[in-house]
């Protein structure tokens, strides 16, 4: 039962931590130091120690934190120890990806059902799910107690779909379309924009190169005062 | 030139705020404030003023930011006024979407190419870029000048074309498997959960459930110590 506040921060790192220590276990660890588990996260120490003091976690001292007992903690707060009924809307190749996607629907999740218009699609199952008619939405997300739509179809629809879902009375939504969506108030929406890394990468790459060109220079800038100073000798 | 040392925590959110800046400019707006920023960023406005100010930008008192002009340095800071060459491997459900995401390659990327194993796929084209033949990676690479590889294939296969990505030179991965991958000093890896938001719903569906379950009791509570004390009203 989430009584205790959790920074939203926080929540966003869970996920992140509950990974790397599903990658320990499988390792054969049973115990993590917070350093390993920051390392294999990407997020500080002393934050990671934090983060998890939320859940009541605290590790031993010399020994650190067990990492089944660490997955059973995190999983319980994220609400992955529940059954989550989901379905993705739009089977583009994204939509089928995502069907497919073996780390997506892992944990908790369960696709209940898939949505298109394409006539062609309906009818079939992708994955052992069946494909639905977009006319039955409300109905089968009411039937099948869904509770997450996932949102794969192109930008210009995607609005259309979130309104749907929310009348249907689904609170939360995954969007994949890159566009803004607008959602009353209650209703969680989170985006994934699948070019924001590649963005990230882009200013490491450029930063790469420009050092790369100092180090160029600085060597060139050496060598002409080599030639104009014989005597000069780097230590 | 990346002169300053930005923080790694604000290069992850400038592609955020250019997201929303670019989404403002196609609205129409021509100037920002750094709490209306803040807020179609889902980050606070004292972080957003401390970020951009790494860039040299600090906005007008009573004004805010120029939309346009922060756009320009956001783009520039993360090196995407330059022309960036990237390859996809592994052109299954996955990378065909990538290939096709219409906000993946926008904004100085081009996908100069795409890898596949499958005989029945090389040799094609999707969305006018040529598939090859993986065994041509190498030279590829090397003739187009690619600088991030994106890689699609399966778990299994993913270590081992980041080895063969950075033995061809590429310092920048982009890595889709839901699988730890090891790459030497000096080579920028990023990977894309797509199950990392999918968890984050489940918190807070999980909290919402919780908070509606405390209210129906709350309900019920009043109502039963009403039917005990008829003569208790609320307020």
């Amino acid at each position: 039962m989430p009584s205790r506040q959790i920074p939203e921060a926080s929540v966003t790192r869970l996920p992140v931590y509950l990974r790397a220590l599903v990658d320990l276990a499988e390792r054969g660890d049973h115990t993590v130091s917070s350093e390993a588990l920051a390392s294999a996260s990407g997020v500080n120490s002393a934050k990671v120690r934090k983060d998890l003091s939320y859940l009541g976690s605290y590790g031993t001292r010399g020994v650190g934190y067990d990492v089944e007992y660490l997955i059973h903690q995190v999983s319980r707060e994220l609400g992955l120890t529940q059954d989550w009924a989901t379905c993705i809307i739009g089977l583009g190749n994204l939509g089928l990806a995502l069907a497919h996607y073996g780390g997506f629907f892992a944990r908790g999740f369960r696709v209940a059902a898939l949505f298109d218009i394409d006539p062609y699609k309906v009818g079939g199952t992708v994955n052992g799910t069946p494909v639905l008619d977009m006319d039955d939405l409300e109905r089968i997300v009411k039937e099948d107690s869904i509770s997450i739509g996932v949102i794969a179809v192109p930008s210009g629809a995607a609005q259309d779909v979130a309104d749907r879902l929310v009348t249907a009375g689904i609170s939360s939504i995954l969007n994949f379309a890159p566009v803004v969506l607008q959602v009353p108030p209650g209703v969680s929406l989170r985006k994934v924009d699948l070019s924001i890394e590649l963005q990230i990468l882009a200013f490491y790459e450029q930063r790469k190169l420009a050092e790369q060109a100092v180090r160029e220079g600085t060597a060139r800038t050496k060598l002409e005062s080599y030639d104009r100073d014989p005597e000069h000798h780097d230590a």
